[in-house]
């Protein structure tokens, strides 16, 4: 088994271990070619949790023969401590920037444990549910009224238009709608009806036809809607009703729904929403 | 104005930016009482665009007349050397980390840009959009069939089930339905018949009734439904009904969206899906 062989990747944190994990993906993709098995240990919070996150951390290090990874962001030093005194290569976020920052700042830090993810501003927490509910509500062209939409998503079916608008709204708090362009629609030249009114909020999702396929064939295996001809005939019509009408346009195969979303927002200047 | 006092913060990222902005956020955290003003630069993938961060990051420099912070993730050196020539203070959190990676591993990282978020590995994204669909379809009660679910919410109308739900799947791929406690439920102190089969799968929601009112005022103003009464008697018997069948529980007053779903995945033991 090449399991045993694979090195272990700890993400320790006093909250939901989030941040952690997201440094660890970043790093860990710098290195191809190497296998971990990666763990979270997040709402590491008092002094008996982190002995137990130690001992976690050595079984690893004694069953694989490999030093295992701790990505911490354990924000409490004496709970670090403890960490130091496991048998891993412990990388420390908060150690490492804090400092540097406590000394620009002239002040130190806040000895707060597992804020960072926490309820804090209600108004933020309401825009995102409320966007959340507005993503659902005009979710595949269900309440077509966009006025208050700051975005539309336009594409053919299976683009990848709803979870794009849930990761905008859950994320951000932006309110998303998208409306999918059926074989109506693509028949014409002009915009659809509804789109008209609201041409500065539009964006286009698009897809490989051969990915396409691939998609609506695990949903209607053999249907005329899974087709190579008609997936490769939506794509080119919608590709071209975008062109026409200046619409910005995104192709989803390689992309994820973070990069969709992240590239949305710059696209549609939509980041003033965000902070 | 204390917008111009306020110290300028940006997220520097060949990519979406999301690690660097994640990063940032946990260690502003740890400063209670300063005003950050916080920018994301993301897809800085070439001298030129770094170039022009530098432009923006010292225009910020000048307009506040306090230095800024950059959280930079930007994984090639070239491009990092570019914004070290900057005003701010650079905290590099590839730099920082790569270098005892790579001397733990005994090779060097390779130079790819911009992949962390990047889509490697469709199987993954298809179980996160699988769980995505999933969770529209078993939305408030909608389809029933619970037999797929990794986990079932159940909770009062406005306890957070939905945007969890929604949450477990876009990161995790995990199959979330949710179910919505009714009075008629509320009735019995048996647990609801539909739900009975999948004990093991049950997550509880709760929520202050302080709170759980204000929320509901606002869809329905001076209702039966938004009325304190209402929500308290609601809340305390889901409470009874959890506690009586042993549902394990969580309330979601204080606790974001992340939080919640982040221990949903510890409670329920399904980390194991992630990796």
């Amino acid at each position: 088994m090449t399991q045993a062989a694979d090195r272990a990747v700890f993400f320790v944190s006093d909250g939901t271990g989030i941040t952690a994990e997201t440094i660890g993906h970043s790093l860990l993709t710098q290195f191809q070619g190497i296998s971990f098995r990666q763990l979270r240990l997040p709402f590491v919070d008092d002094p008996d949790k982190a002995r137990l996150a130690v001992e976690r951390i050595n079984e690893a290090a004694t069953d694989s023969g490999i030093r295992p990874i701790v990505i911490n962001t354990l924000a409490n030093q004496e709970l670090s401590k403890i960490l130091y005194g496991s048998q891993a290569l412990v990388l420390d976020v908060f150690d490492t920037f804090l400092g540097r920052l406590e000394e620009e700042f002239g002040k130190p830090r806040s000895p707060a444990v597992g804020q960072t993810h926490g309820l804090v501003d209600y108004h933020t927490y309401e825009s995102r549910m409320d966007a959340t509910n507005y993503a659902l509500k005009h979710d595949d062209g269900g309440d077509i009224n966009y006025t208050n939409a700051d975005v539309i998503l336009v594409g053919v079916s299976r683009s990848g238009k709803t979870p794009t608008c849930l990761y905008l709204a859950l994320h951000y708090g932006v309110k998303a709608a998208n409306y999918p362009i059926t074989d109506d629609d693509l028949e014409e030249t002009q915009l659809p009806a509804r789109l008209r009114p609201f041409k500065n909020k539009l964006f286009g999702l698009t897809i490989d036809p051969e990915r396409l396929h691939q998609i609506r064939e695990a949903r209607r295996p053999q249907s005329r809607y899974a087709s190579m001809k008609q997936c490769r005939t939506e794509v080119e019509e919608a590709e071209g009703l975008f062109r026409l009408h200046g619409v910005p346009c995104l192709n989803t195969t390689h992309t994820s729904v973070e990069e969709i979303a992240s590239k949305i927002l710059v696209a549609l200047n939509l980041e003033r929403n965000m902070f």
